[in-house]
């Protein structure tokens, strides 16, 4: 369900050192700004809106080489597909403006460019443009563009409305804090690291079954579901206790000392979707039927303003997952 | 006038290291790459075209910071807006995705990135998304969209079209070449180098008055010309005389032992406009009146390959400007 107001407008933020610091961007650039703050931009044309978003990754900050491969940097890279999906969007092309290093071998850009490729192939998104620079390290930031009638963005939530999640929440972390510890993460945690897979075909499913507000995973729970609470201006309450946690969450969060539910709410890259549909919506099992995920209710939107996590009748304070620094 | 191929196709590139680069991306993408080649990516909606491009800036190999200050350094990360001027598109929007070193003031970025929100509303652009990542060094990549009816891409010329270009050549290399030895460049090299503009209303005006191709000089003329020629299948013959030299240009054409024509065909960042034009066009003067900036006719396109310079009667080999090592 569409939102009733100007899908342009810029969106309110959640808190986070980073969201100050997009505050700040907001405040100065004054009128030269419109519609930050969403998953993607939007540009209307017609009946429809071309979404567009953009992702970089930073060799040392996002990925390191001695973990994944230049083929899976390029395939992660592409994870502006996800705020495509969260928008309802149907991906179209994608554009790489890459930075190497003096010392890489021309294979090696072409093993990263076939990743994104490979990756905007998965949801049919061609590579239409693109730059190159040398650098001291591998840098790739991916733009992506996407169409969509009826773009969900993360401000049509309503008090009522119930919050869901798909897929599984946990599993990229559970692969960065194996290799942090210097082992080697299970084939399923690695998987969800390397290879995010965008939701795409879940996010056209959510918007064609009436979702009001929706956004892509990237920072983890503890931060995003406070950024769809803020832009929809109402109130959010989870509980802990329903997130879907991946399998393999459980053994690194032992050896951190959380619970799983801390571990996989405080995890970042998961790229699913949060979503808020209404509270009528009973569409979880053909959700699951179609798109080959679960689809998992975890809270509710209440009247105003702040998530609140609960566990076994307790609130948390959870953290958000930061790349900046 | 519209090029009568199907503006999505991909583009032949002319020869060069970084291009080669280029073509084995295209190789190895094989289906999962389109429209690469051209200035712009197009994306058709109805009756028009979105026209997307992304540059990429890294701070010590297109910029430093003892040279042109932060907010230069995002202006000039907005030169993707030339790609929109040379498709004849109508600028709509920048996202900018920024990479900071951790020793940088929250202040820095905002100065940046209000030179990329000024340069895009120098031409009617707002910025509508980014991202932000820490890093060891400045990064910026800059993605613009635009619209237009009737996309002008590299491969429209014909044999007996004659080669213009907008402006004057020379004056962004002026600059860099004194900063390079050490001297604080004219006020003009200056502005040229860390203001250049985006020539937008020049490639609206070419594209209504019959332009058949064009392309916005980044990598010189030495190189860029022969981009259009082979996008085109065509051979260019361009008279250095005719060349448009910036007078800033001489002084430094002179330190470097080089004719000044040679010196502005060689120098990168002029972002003006090279066009091709049916061989009946005579309204260089309108078009003077109009955009506030000359239009200089340099050479005839012709049946063939390849681009040949001449100057005083006898053929010169060029070098293309590299940003890329």
């Amino acid at each position: 369900m569409k939102s009733e107001a100007d899908p342009r407008r810029t969106l309110a933020l959640g808190p986070g050192a980073e969201f100050d610091r997009i505050r700040g961007i907001i405040q100065v650039l004054g009128p030269n700004a419109t519609g930050l703050g969403d998953d993607c931009a939007l540009f209307p044309s017609g009946d429809t809106f071309f979404a567009l978003s953009t992702d970089v990754s930073v060799e040392g900050i996002h990925f390191r080489l001695d973990w994944i491969s230049l083929e899976e940097v390029g395939w992660r890279a592409a994870a502006a597909l996800s705020d495509l999906a969260a928008e309802g969007a149907n991906p179209l092309g994608l554009l790489a403006a890459v930075t190497m290093p003096d010392s890489a071998a021309p294979a090696d850009l072409l093993q990263m460019m076939n990743g994104v490729g490979t990756a905007g192939a998965s949801v049919g998104a061609t590579v239409a443009g693109g730059d190159l620079s040398s650098g001291s390290a591998w840098s790739i930031a991916v733009t992506v563009i996407g169409e969509t009638s009826q773009p969900v963005t993360r401000a049509g939530a309503r008090p009522g409305d119930a919050r869901w999640v798909t897929g599984m929440l946990g599993g990229s972390r559970a692969g960065l804090e194996a290799w942090r510890r210097g082992a080697e993460p299970t084939p399923e945690a690695r998987r969800r690291y390397a290879h995010p897979e965008p939701r795409v075909a879940a996010g056209q499913w959510l918007a064609r079954h009436g979702a009001r507000a929706m956004l892509a995973l990237s920072d983890g729970l503890g931060g995003d579901a406070a950024h769809l609470a803020a832009a929809s201006a109402v109130a959010v309450e989870i509980d802990l206790a329903l997130l879907p946690v991946a399998l393999e969450v459980k053994q690194e969060a032992d050896r951190l000392g959380q619970s799983s539910e801390r571990f996989a709410a405080e995890a970042g890259e998961d790229f699913e979707l949060l979503a808020a549909l209404p509270p009528e919506f009973a569409g979880a099992t053909e959700f699951a039927r179609a798109c080959g995920i679960p689809l998992t209710r975890i809270g509710t939107i209440k009247s105003g303003k702040g998530v609140r996590f609960m566990l076994a009748g307790r609130a948390l304070e959870l953290r958000g997952f930061n790349h900046f620094g």
